[in-house]
């Protein structure tokens, strides 16, 4: 695919400020300008102007133009957090929030990095947007908007999420054994939302939340705003260490939350049996399993498990999913499945936490899904990913000391790579510099220390940038084992 | 404009369930073999059925179709809880949150009526997306996705925000006198996202907070779900009652809540003494301002005086706007402008609350903005709600009884009409069966016992039904005095 324009002008200003071309003071051309003399639009111009702002190379001045700024520092160090401002009084008492500075810190910052141009994003979590059929997404919008009506698809929708949607979700989910009804789907803003509403929903100040060691950070940090205190149960290939989390248990927990199909971030897939075990254990103790089932179409192997929640008949299992992965991130809706007053409650917190999702997204991809295009983009994303795990293996294995050992997961969108002997945030820090990012293995664990291990995306990226990356990183790590 | 074909055939099986032609128990054709039929898209009839599902009409069952269910009970009475479930042990814990049982109740049942195809839905505080150029949002949609390419437009947008977007919102605020750069710019799910996360912010369990009385209910729950006391400060023409806020402020406040511009829901603007006095008397006493800013683009009367944020120099005031009423909900799109550590964790409430807005609806709004395509639509649709208002004054005049009283605001979208000598919510009852929903004046007081008002939508109703709905409602009331 081409890069697009308004990339392409961006990264000619960087290169003209970086090569002393343009000075700090300087004063760019107007957007307009600058759009009328290379014959694009002026959103593209405008959109690399603000991205430029974005990213402190220039600053944009009310009435007088935009202007390049002296250079910044060096990026700054992901294990030092950057100089306080004095806080204004009031502000102050924002302090009492419990989420990990240092995972924040290292989430927030390899997101920016992950973002820029000049990496190969080995470090983000996504599947490959650019396979998705664009004019499906645009006949879905379009339909959505002609056969329904500007009143209902550009209007507000119901809070807890649009009927029919909800009705295909409960569809799908009867189809996987999950007992689901169309009053238990509440529509959410990706699986982030669902995961924060529940917190939102079930935890209180020192409340202990059982999670795998490691797991998705997002989960981690919704559950420590609420004020959860982190248990980490370990697991294996066969998911959760059920044995291990009956401990915690006895000791008293108020939620468990799982991520049981290709685990974020190990590619783990909980057994059948285990999942029966779970779902016995957590009944026994009156304690809520929190299913997170993000991913769970795209695979390349064995089959995988029914949902937890088909193992459940008691309503234990509070079950949420996503299209963010398997589909579109920018349509940001998800789902959870939750009976009794907890479902009224987390109805409740949608309509407080954003009054519903987009009436006109929602519309799309229940086009989507009751159109029956879904499961062949699945099948051809999946084709196309396995073999991006394989030229990701191999690389691993060419280029990576031989103590180096990864999952090779049949489905999903990460792989999980332990390096013993270094130190992996130090190698992050030479990594940036040299165009490869990845996910830092410490942000997945619910204490950060360093950690010997690295999350890669191998969905999102073509063979040959996986070659060439993994390459730098093997460099990389050779050089600085040899210090 | 045309009834949209899925509600056409919603209605037909409401009504042939209604008339006895179709009995419970009976099974409906397979939503494939009614599409045939019909010779419409499966979509439509899929549609048709799922909204007659969430309605309790029908029950689709697995794999054997959809039947026609017994008839419901009548509608539960607003001020009647529903029958409670017993719930499961672990779900116990979930009845601590303070949000008001009975406006959340009357919320919810509210806005399920304004949804029914049946009534003239006054009630829903909203803009006439039905003067929307949809041309204009096709067009943008499929340059964003174009122009800056599937990887940008249609993966995860950065969690504060789309740059370019947040840039020109920090320019338009500029212009209005704010203080705002980009950096301080961040995207919220619509206005209430942007409340819910300052209150997730600032207020702890038993923190006071001040709102103007009455005021908009979506902000009361946020703050009540965060833990927050409620103290209600009177509102005259001019706005909020600075003079009565002093004294909460010398007992102590943790933020001041208020709706300077076409106040919801009485239609009020604040005057620039008040908000130069607002500013002043909050800076003094070190508490922060939350200027809730939802809709200042559609007037039709004198100028409006600049945000509060304008007369601030010092960073104490919180302000927050939207793109729900002046442009399309279905963005789902609004914003909040905060500096220092505030900022900071409104950027780290987002990304924990749902991973960040969709990249394509900020980058088709962005384009929206820069096209200057808003400008023109907010001329158009001022003129017309204009008309609107003027329409439903003189109905009132014609239908309502003397002792009657309502504000004639000059923007905005709703009226608040007082009725003394009855009881409104007894009103609304009769109403809802004679076709005519509107605002329960009770639900927007932090105490929501019966109150002698109701708000009414003007904007998003043609004149005739605006006539023709206020003159039911004033057979009503004289039915209801002459008793």
């Amino acid at each position: 695919m081409a890069t697009p324009l308004y990339v392409q002008i961006r990264e000619r200003v960087k290169q003209d400020v970086a090569a002393g071309r343009l000075k700090p003071g300087e004063r760019l051309p107007s957007s307009r300008q600058l759009a009328r003399d290379l014959g694009v639009s002026r959103i593209t111009t405008a959109n690399a102007y603000a991205e430029l702002e974005a990213e402190g190379i220039v600053e944009a001045r009310a009435g007088s133009g935009t202007f390049v700024l002296p250079p910044r520092a060096p990026l700054p160090s992901i294990s030092q957090p950057p100089a306080e401002l004095s806080p204004p009084d009031w502000q102050r008492r924002l302090e009492g929030m419990r989420v990990h500075a240092d995972r924040n810190r290292m989430l927030r910052e390899a997101m920016r990095i992950h973002r820029s141009a000049d990496v190969v994003p080995f470090g983000w979590a996504r599947g490959d947007v650019r396979l998705f059929p664009i004019a499906e997404l645009r006949r879905t919008i379009a339909e959505a908007i002609e056969e329904d009506g500007p009143a209902a698809s550009l209007q507000y929708a119901p809070s807890e999420g649009h009927a029919p949607l909800r009705s295909a979700i409960a569809e799908y989910l009867r189809q996987l054994g999950v007992d689901a009804r169309v009053d238990d789907v509440v529509i959410t803003g990706g699986a982030q939302q669902a995961i924060d509403l529940i917190a939102r929903a079930l935890i209180r100040p020192g409340d202990r939340v059982a999670v795998e060691e490691p797991t998705y950070p997002g989960a981690l940090e919704a559950f420590e705003a609420a004020g959860a205190r982190l248990v980490g149960v370990p697991l294996d290939v066969d998911g959760m260490r059920v044995d291990a989390l009956a401990a915690h248990l006895e000791n008293g927990l108020r939620l468990v939350y799982t991520v049981p199909t290709f685990h974020n971030p190990t590619g783990a897939v909980m057994s059948a049996g285990r999942r029966r075990e779970l779902v016995a254990l957590a009944a026994r103790h009156g304690v809520p399993v929190l299913e997170d089932d993000y991913l769970r179409e795209v695979r390349f192997g064995s089959p995988i498990p029914p949902p937890i929640a088909a193992f459940d008949p008691a309503g234990n299992v509070i079950h949420v999913g996503s299209f963010s992965k398997s589909l579109l991130p920018a349509l940001r809706l998800g789902y959870v499945v939750a009976r009794g007053p907890l479902r009224e409650r987390l109805a409740l917190l949608k309509r407080i936490a954003d009054a519903g999702s987009s009436a006109l997204l929602q519309r799309a991809l229940h086009r989507h899904l009751a159109g029956g295009v879904l499961q062949s983009h699945w099948r051809r994303t999946s084709r196309i990913y396995r073999r991006r795990q394989a030229a990701m293996a191999q690389a691993l294995k060419r280029h990576f000391p031989s103590t180096a050992a990864w999952t090779s997961p049949h489905g999903g969108v990460v792989m999980w790579v332990r390096v013993p002997g270094i130190s992996i945030s130090d190698l992050f820090e030479r990594a940036v510099p040299a165009g490869v990012s990845f996910g830092l293995g410490s942000a997945f664990f619910t204490e950060p220390a360093d950690q010997p291990f690295m999350r890669l995306n191998f969905a999102a990226i073509d063979e040959g940038e996986i070659e060439r990356g993994i390459a730098i990183l093997g460099r990389l790590i050779a050089g600085g084992v040899s210090e």
